[in-house]
C-alpha cells in the first residue's frame, strides 16, 4: 500500500514527466469537449490530436502514445474510427482510456460500450450514473473493485469522492470542487489526463490516481480565486499548468 | 398585461425553478457553438446534452424536458437528427426551440426553417436579419406580432433592442450589451435558456421573456467588469450562475 | 522593401480597415478550433461563418470575403466541402487560405494538402513540421521563398520566428509569447485572421505579416497580465480587441 504522502508525491511525478516528455494522446472525443480537452492536454504538458476521419486515424493513433475513446456525441463516424483507431492501439500496444459518457441515457450507447470493455481499456473513467448502467445489476459498495477485477483493468469512478481500483488495490480520492460539475468537458478533459499520465507512469492504477488526484487539486486551487463557473474553467487550466509538488502534498486527500 | 417589475419578478422565479428542478435541455446545435451553449445551460442550472447520433437521439430527447433545433452548421446528418428529434419531442409534448441561424445566408437553409415554422416550435428565437428570411414579405413594423399569431408560436427576435410577441401580447426588452454580439455562439446560447425556461413555466411568452431578460441583465453586468468580449464571455457566464432577483429588478427594462 | 516601423502602420491600418468594413470569412476549420477562430474574427472586427454542408456551402462562400481552408479534422464531408468552396472562390475571385494542420501525421493529409496548393491559396499559414512535410525535400533555409516562388503564393510558416515570403521579398516578424502554442486553435485564428486582412490589403505579403504582426503582439500583452495558458486564452482576444497603432509602433518586430 501506498501512503497518501507518497501518491501526493507520485502524482507530482506524473505530472513532471508529462512535462518533460510531451506524451502525444490522441483524442476520439465529443465535439462539445474537443477544445477543453486540448486545452486542458496542452497546460499539462502533453500533445493533443483529435481526427476521426478513417483515412487517417490509424496514422495519427499510430504516432501517438495514448489514446482516448470518448463516447458523447456517438455517431456512425465515430463508431468506425473507435473501430480502427482501437485496432491501431492493439498493434502499437498504445494504452487507451474508455470514458463511456451518458450511456445511462441511450441502449444503444451503454451496448456499444459494453463491448469495448472486452477490448481491454487500460482505464475506465466514468461517474455514478454511467457506472451503474456499464455495470448493470452489480453497481453497489465494492463493484468497481469486482468490475475491475473482472474486466482486467482500472476503474476511476469520479464523483464528490472518486474511488480508483484495479480489482486489488482501492483508493479514495477526495479532491476537487463542485464548480469542476458545471463545466462542460470536465470529466472528458479529466479521462485524456488519465491518458497522458498512462504514458509516463506504468502502474496504470497509480496513474489514474495522480490525474485525478491532480485535476482535483487544481480545481480546489481555482475555485479560490475563481468562484464561479466561467472564470473557474479558464483557472483550472491555469492551477494545472503551475501544479507544484508543494501544493500536491499540501492538499491530497488519498485514502 | 404585467408591469416591467412583475415582469423582472417572473423571470427570477423562472431562474430559481431552473436551479431547482435542473431540467434536462436537449441541444441539437452547431459544434462552433456546443461548449458555449452547455457552459450557458450549466450556469444556469440546467442539464445539456448535444448528441445528434440517428440510434440515440430519439432516446435522450425522450429522456429530456425541451429541445432546442439550432440550424447552424446545417449538414444531411443534421437534418435527419432534427426530423428523429421532433418525432420524439412531439411525442412526448415536449417544447422545442427553433433557433434558425444565418437562413439569410443560404436559400436551402431558410427553406428548411420554413418547414420547421410548420412543426411547431413553442418559440423561434432569431436575429432580424434571420426573421426576415424567415418571414419572407411580411417583417417590417408589427410582423413579430403577426408571424407568431398566424404560426401559433412564440416570437423572440434579438437586437439592441429585444421584441417579444405571442400574436396578442408584445414586449421589447432592452437589456443587454454590444459585447454579446462579438462572442460566438452567444444567440444559440440564449435560445437554449429559452427552452430551459419553457421547462419551468407554461406561459411560453413569459419564459422567452424571462430568459431574454437575464441573459441580457447578466450581460450587462459583465460588461462592467469585463470590457473586451474574451474575458467578458466568461464574465456573463459568472454572472448569469449568480444573478439574482434584486440585480433583475433593478436592471430589468421592460416595456 | 519596408522600413520596420512603416510595417507596424500597416498592421494598424489593416486592422482599422477590418474593424471598419467588417469583411466576412467563411472558414472551412476543424471542429476542435471552430469556437475560438470564431471569437478571434469576431474581437477584430469581421463575420466568420463554419457551416461545410454541400447544399449551403456554395452560397455562403459566395456571400464572404475571403475563405480558410483548414485541414484539421480531415473527413470526407470536409474534402466534399473544401472543393464545393474553392470552386465558389475561384468564381467569386476570392482569396482563400491554405492551413494545412497537422499534415506530417498523415499521408494522406499531406497528399491531400500538396493538391491544393495547385489551386492557388493567397496564403500558405503553417508551422515548421507541416512546411517540412508540405515541401517535400526542399525544407531548409530559404525553402519559404522557394516555395512561395514555385507555387505563386504567399508563404506564413509561424513558429519563434515567423517567416513570411511572397518569392521575392521575405520578412521575419519576431513577435508572440510561447504561451501562444499552449491554446489549441490559435494558429488556425492566425489563419483566419490572415484570411480577414486579405479582404482589406490586396498585396497579400503586406495582409499575412500585418495578421502575424498583430496576433503575435497582442499575445504578448496578454501574456503580461495572463501568464498561464487558461486565462491567455481570453486576454488576447481583448488584447487583439484592443490594439492601436501606438501598441504596434512600440512593440514589433519586424525584419
Amino acid at each position: 500500500m501506498h501512503a497518501p504522502v507518497e501518491l501526493a508525491d507520485i502524482a507530482a511525478d506524473v505530472l513532471a514527466r508529462i512535462k518533460s516528455r510531451a506524451p502525444r494522446v490522441h483524442c476520439i472525443t465529443n465535439s462539445v469537449a474537443q477544445a477543453y480537452t486540448a486545452n486542458i492536454l496542452l497546460a499539462a504538458g502533453a500533445i493533443p490530436s483529435m481526427t476521426i476521419a478513417p483515412e487517417e486515424i490509424a496514422a495519427f493513433v499510430a504516432g501517438a502514445d495514448a489514446l482516448l475513446v470518448n463516447l458523447g456525441t456517438f455517431d456512425a463516424e465515430r463508431k468506425s474510427a473507435i473501430d480502427l483507431a482501437l485496432g491501431a492501439a492493439e498493434q502499437g500496444d498504445k494504452p487507451w482510456v474508455l470514458d463511456p459518457v451518458f450511456i445511462e441515457r441511450s441502449p444503444a450507447r451503454a451496448q456499444f460500450a459494453q463491448g469495448l470493455v472486452g477490448r481491454g481499456p487500460a482505464v475506465v473513467r466514468l461517474n455514478h450514473h454511467e457506472f451503474a448502467a456499464l455495470a448493470g445489476g452489480d453497481a453497489a459498495g465494492d463493484a468497481p473493485l469486482r468490475f475491475a477485477k473482472k474486466h482486467n483493468t482500472i476503474v476511476a469512478l469520479t464523483g464528490a469522492t472518486d474511488v480508483v481500483s484495479d480489482g486489488e488495490r482501492s483508493a479514495k480520492v477526495d479532491n476537487g470542487d463542485a464548480l469542476m460539475g458545471l463545466v462542460t468537458g470536465m470529466g472528458c478533459a479529466g479521462s485524456a489526463l488519465v491518458a497522458a499520465a498512462l504514458v509516463v507512469e506504468r502502474d496504470r492504477y497509480l496513474a489514474a490516481i495522480a490525474a485525478l488526484v491532480a485535476l482535483g487539486v487544481a480545481g480546489e486551487v481555482a475555485a479560490e480565486s475563481a468562484p464561479a463557473p466561467g472564470r473557474f474553467a479558464s483557472w483550472i487550466i491555469d492551477a494545472l499548468f503551475g501544479l507544484d509538488r508543494a501544493t500536491l502534498r499540501a492538499r491530497s486527500r488519498i485514502s
